[in-house]
């Protein structure tokens, strides 16, 4: 297994969402917590956080619970429901938790909120194991 | 009824998704194509496209077709099916149609194909239609 | 608020659910919980629980959960990830939790489980608070 | 391949969808269409089609998209809008349409329309092809 920092050099591959500004606070096999520090680059026409940064964030930590049992998982299936606008200024936390894991397929929900702890997205994603494992650094 | 120039204007409040490249293409009542040019600041660990650019692309056509008849919606529920993995170096194309219409809820089928016209995402979004006009340009 | 017995009576009125075989167990305000004896008459080609009779069991504990605070409220949208067949034979559970309600829309998680506690389905719904109390039973 | 009498006979072991009262119409590679003649017993307690009985059609329709092609595919996600109530009495139709086959997955979305041709539902599954032969009937 990965010690904390091999996972964050890991995970910053993950470009889009590290660019972005997203930040892997915890994994654990089946777990990952996310957050981002939310700035006028991530809002949409109606000056509210817009969905795709909200999607990448959830994505992110459902990448890393997917992944982190070492080997590669990739998204197949994603519903999100937005709950509530997120403002500019703030923090948003996603954390994804495994909730069924077979050989092919497994399920993680993650809920993302906001800094008064309020339900901003539900997100439940379906990752299609490939089985295959995560390359190792050199 | 706006200009396509316009439209382009209003849409580049959508910052996040201007921010990482995309661009609108088409509006029209109902409808909206835009475009992204792949580059290595949207792939994923795995080395390809990352989802959240996939989905974001696909929301910003998404936001483009629900609140092209002048009245402000916002995204409630997504769902997103990745069907084929996009290399880097290529242009994605998402293209959002309206399939039906309510006072509050509006629905669109967005697809997302590669520069060979594969697809490689389908999106389906629910629009709540707030209603309120959208701001005009000053 | 309605007493068990009278919540009983009212979502006897849901006949599709009823006339299946699924029953309500428990109500209380954003929460349900139904069940089902499978039996040959829920199976599909291949001898397996069809899965609209797992979606109805688990949409019959969303709409008891939703319309639980005494005013009604319908389906908007639903995803559903299939994550293991149900053999004929044995009893399946469907809760339903109220995870948000806003004003006009409120969010449900559904988890579908087999009689050895294991997730066959989980559901995620959106209903759309029309706000109407329900009708009083005669 | 088998005569369109040995696909109904065929998905007549559908038995949750076809005693409720869902017909096999039309069946192609990667297409199928299904009707439903309303009665009292498709119905909620408010009234109208119960979303179970909604999903139940355009599940059918799905199966008999998704095993068209002769080998075995099971439902894996599904994402389902509703978009209009249904009053009983009257007819539903449900088609589907493969939009995408890859070697494990494969995309199909499903419309359901009452008898004046309006939109009832919006379905997307996503079929998992366990890829073993259909069994052939004796």
């Amino acid at each position: 297994m990965k010690t904390f920092e091999q996972w964050k050099t890991y995970f910053a591959r993950d470009r889009f969402a590290t660019e972005m500004g997203a930040e892997l606070i915890e994994i654990a096999p089946g777990r990952a917590v996310v957050k981002l520090c939310v700035g006028p680059q991530h809002l949409n026409a109606h000056g509210t956080v817009m969905g795709g940064a909200i999607f990448t964030l959830a994505d992110f930590a459902f990448a890393a619970a997917s992944n982190s049992h070492g080997t590669i998982a990739v998204a197949s299936d994603v519903h999100i429901s937005f709950v509530r606008a997120a403002e500019g200024g703030g923090e948003l936390i996603a954390e994804a938790v495994e909730i069924s894991r077979g050989r092919t397929l497994a399920h993680y929900d993650v809920r993302v909120r906001d800094e008064k702890n309020r339900i901003v997205a539900l997100f439940h994603g379906t990752a299609f194991r490939i089985g295959t494992p995560l390359p190792t650094d050199k």
